[in-house]
């Protein structure tokens, strides 16, 4: 298939994307004074699309401020209605299954999508359609909170294909799908 | 307190230890062919014994042949009425509480120590008694299993020591409690 579907997210070392009430402010517990972007602006350089869930697009809104994406985001929903006027022209709707999906967004020229948000990232890891996933590890134990990963139908390998350190805190890898 | 609990494990991408019927195959799925020991031996030098629970000193034995370990082994059970009687020099059963069994431990003057076994290490980071966390991740989703971390009755940080690459795709972070 053309282009890739790749995973950036942060995970405390138990494996939380985020707190039991949704915290997200241990993502910050490691100073980073020179706001070094830990690899973000890569991404963004590498993808044609953002792909995300209702919850982690609400999330999202609820930064305020500025629309952070300069790349198109496709927002997956079946309760969601409508995108709010000022951000139609950036943000698309769209339902369906994980393959209807990624038929529609290729359809539209769009081919390296970065996969964000908890629910989303499970569903296309069931779908076995992650090509790559880049995890940076927050030195804590939360001890409960929302998981990145959830079961699976059967077990999926990866290559490791580099480790970097941010801050000297933050252990990034990432990893290709073993095809 | 004198002395470290270490603990020192190997677990999938998504923080299982073992598959859901005990599989640990995985967990030589990337090729070792010089027998390269992951950290296993500076470990073993950095240690005094090695405390671990009935199921993990179990499957130890089931592996059979020579006996694997140098330190002395104590083995944390309720129900195990006594140890192999070959093995009795070597090994010492032990019960009661995560901070009776340090106790008694420490007694006998081992201090640095190698903390191994899911249910163990789980009831040690309950404890907050673990100084040392050693984790190397194999490239790979289960999907399901026995996973490493439980639910803690509080977030703990940690900070991150060094991380180092095996075999090109072993991912191994030491982390130090701070305290």
């Amino acid at each position: 298939m053309k282009g890739k579907n790749i995973v950036f997210v942060a995970k405390s070392l138990d494996g939380f994307i985020a707190g039991k009430n949704n915290e997200l402010d241990w993502l910050e517990m490691v100073p980073n004074p020179k706001h070094n972007d830990l690899g973000f602006d890569d991404l963004m350089n590498e993808i044609d699309a953002i792909v995300m869930g209702k919850t982690t697009f609400e999330t999202v809104l609820g930064f305020g401020g500025e629309w952070p994406y300069e790349k198109h985001l496709f927002v997956l929903s079946t309760s969601l209605k409508s995108i709010p006027e000022k951000l139609q022209e950036k943000v698309t709707l769209l339902k369906g299954s994980v393959q209807e999906i990624l038929k529609s967004i290729h359809a539209k020229g769009f081919y390296n999508l970065y996969i964000d948000g908890g629910k989303t990232v499970q569903n296309f890891l069931k779908e076995d359609v992650i090509d790559s996933l880049r995890i940076t590890t927050i030195p804590v134990l939360l001890g409960e909170g929302i998981p990145l990963f959830d079961a699976l139908p059967k077990l999926v390998e990866f290559t490791h294909v580099k480790t970097e350190v941010f801050l000297d805190q933050l252990v990034q890898s990432h990893y290709s799908r073993k095809r």
